[in-house]
């Protein structure tokens, strides 16, 4: 099977979309923009044997390439609308390129896979690229945050981590775990706050490790409770307190969105779970504080994020 | 070195350039489309080992995994504009990022590096995605080929595949080899065919392989005088008859642009050399003639394209 072929048979149904002339199978892709919008690209690649266990489902796989995208799209408070993938795989192995495009299909929604490259290599690297669009003017950056607004955080932390410590240790749990194989991205919230918020990332290097990033790039530090960070019943159940503290605060994977924002500027969220977390303040200090201490929350002696 | 930091070193002065409000650093690219024109995605991955030796000069990669991308924005009459980069490497070898950096940079021009993703893995994967845009309606595509229209190629053929057989014999040709390690996209002369030429490949898997896929996607036939095909006084001076012939008909990596026109609608050709090697023809055969002679090049038996 060449790779043209290995295009046509996985992937071409995937290619039909609104807004989209010529899909896989020219040179490059033609796409109709919406008039008056700005575009938002992302990219993240997946290495095996780096961001993902090589016997992970294919189908897992494919999914989680597009999800981790669609989180980054997400965080700029963007529609997203066209797809492209680089694919290395070691040999065209037609089941696992079904089940591969079927979770990759399954996580895209009605975002078109527009093009693509698939090539030979030892190890399964994924290369998603996702194209949005957001109205002019009103992508969520990570420098808006400003003195006063209150920090947010969507659904619960720490998920991913434990699900990923579960596998390791050869006891699955299929909440924790579905949340590190299957992250599902805020992309409706993000574009609901798009506008509204002032500044938003998405937690994939670990919560405090993203917050930073925010706080750097808007030049600002914050306060914040660890009490009050969103912790699942799931997580609550299958770890102590240690463990749990520690996936929360510098587990990576959960794909929830951190956001700073007025109050009374939140959108409605819909069933989506939305904590206040704490206060952005001037300076360049992230202060944590739990049962009313000051605490170290791994951000000890870190006072300049860069 | 993490992440953050190489990027910051060797990729953000790429980085800042027109229409892009929010460059690299953020969770995506905020990118301002030009009012009315479509836009042209290409993604093009290069695997140490497939695509390239594994001792290939860190510029030379970089130069190249950019201009294997601007080939397909020139094949589709595009204007490039925005560039991705998703980079696996082993280690983060601060001299050859920097060669790597500086040989990306040299082919990029103006089009600026707009997003990326660094990722270590054993071999080194580099996936470019270039955005362009091109006036509404007016991308070239590969399935606009008329009954009587003529054949073109621009530039020479065969030399790239020459040079990476003297690069394996260990008898590099400065002139040969260049074409090899640094292929010069038809950019500029790709715009000026937009809503002149009527259907466009560029030659990347070789001469009668693509011009085959043109033909293919305008469901047409064509007749070529091999001898017309273009070769290069370094071609003629370096190999016999049967090797120019075999890298002229079957080598890839030309990057040189296979299109179909009126000959009344060609635009100036500035200093691009552009030959008429053939004539479209109802049918769906692929007829060449050599010394006045039908002959076999390679699409022997090959009638039906798909």
């Amino acid at each position: 099977m060449d790779e043209f072929e290995l295009i046509r048979r996985f992937f071409l149904r995937a290619g039909t979309a609104p807004g989209v002339p010529v899909g896989i199978g020219d040179d490059g892709a033609v796409l109709v923009p919406e008039p008056g919008a700005e575009l938002v690209a992302v990219v993240d690649t997946l290495v095996e044997g780096v961001h993902f266990p090589a016997d992970i489902r294919a189908a897992d796989l494919g999914f989680r390439a597009v999800a981790v995208n669609l989180s980054d799209i997400a965080a700029m408070g963007a529609r997203p609308r066209w797809m492209t993938l680089a694919l290395t795989i070691p040999r065209a192995d037609e089941q696992w390129l079904g089940e591969f495009a079927a979770g990759l299909t399954e996580a895209a929604g009605e975002v078109a896979l527009v093009g693509g490259d698939t090539t030979r290599g030892d190890r399964v690297v994924v290369s998603v690229q996702i194209i949005g669009d957001v109205a002019a003017g009103s992508a969520l950056l990570r420098s808006g945050a400003r003195v006063g607004d209150t920090l947010f955080v969507t659904g619960t932390l720490g998920d991913a981590a434990a699900g990923l410590e579960l596998i390791k240790q050869g006891r699955p749990d299929r909440d924790l775990c579905g949340r590190y194989y299957r992250p599902v991205p805020r992309v409706a919230f993000g574009r609901s706050l798009a506008g509204r918020a002032s500044a938003a990332i998405d937690v994939s290097d670990g919560f405090i490790a993203d917050l930073g990033k925010l706080l750097d790039a808007s030049r600002l530090g914050a306060e914040i409770d660890v009490d009050c960070l969103p912790i699942s019943e799931a997580l609550r159940e299958a770890f102590d307190t240690a463990s749990r503290r520690r996936f929360v605060l510098a587990g990576g994977d959960d794909y929830e969105l951190v956001f700073t924002a007025r109050p009374e500027d939140l959108p409605p969220a819909g069933d989506v779970r939305v904590t206040a977390i704490g206060t952005v303040v001037a300076g360049d200090k992230l202060v944590c504080r739990e049962g009313g201490q000051v605490v170290d929350c791994g951000n000890g002696g870190y006072d300049h994020f860069r």
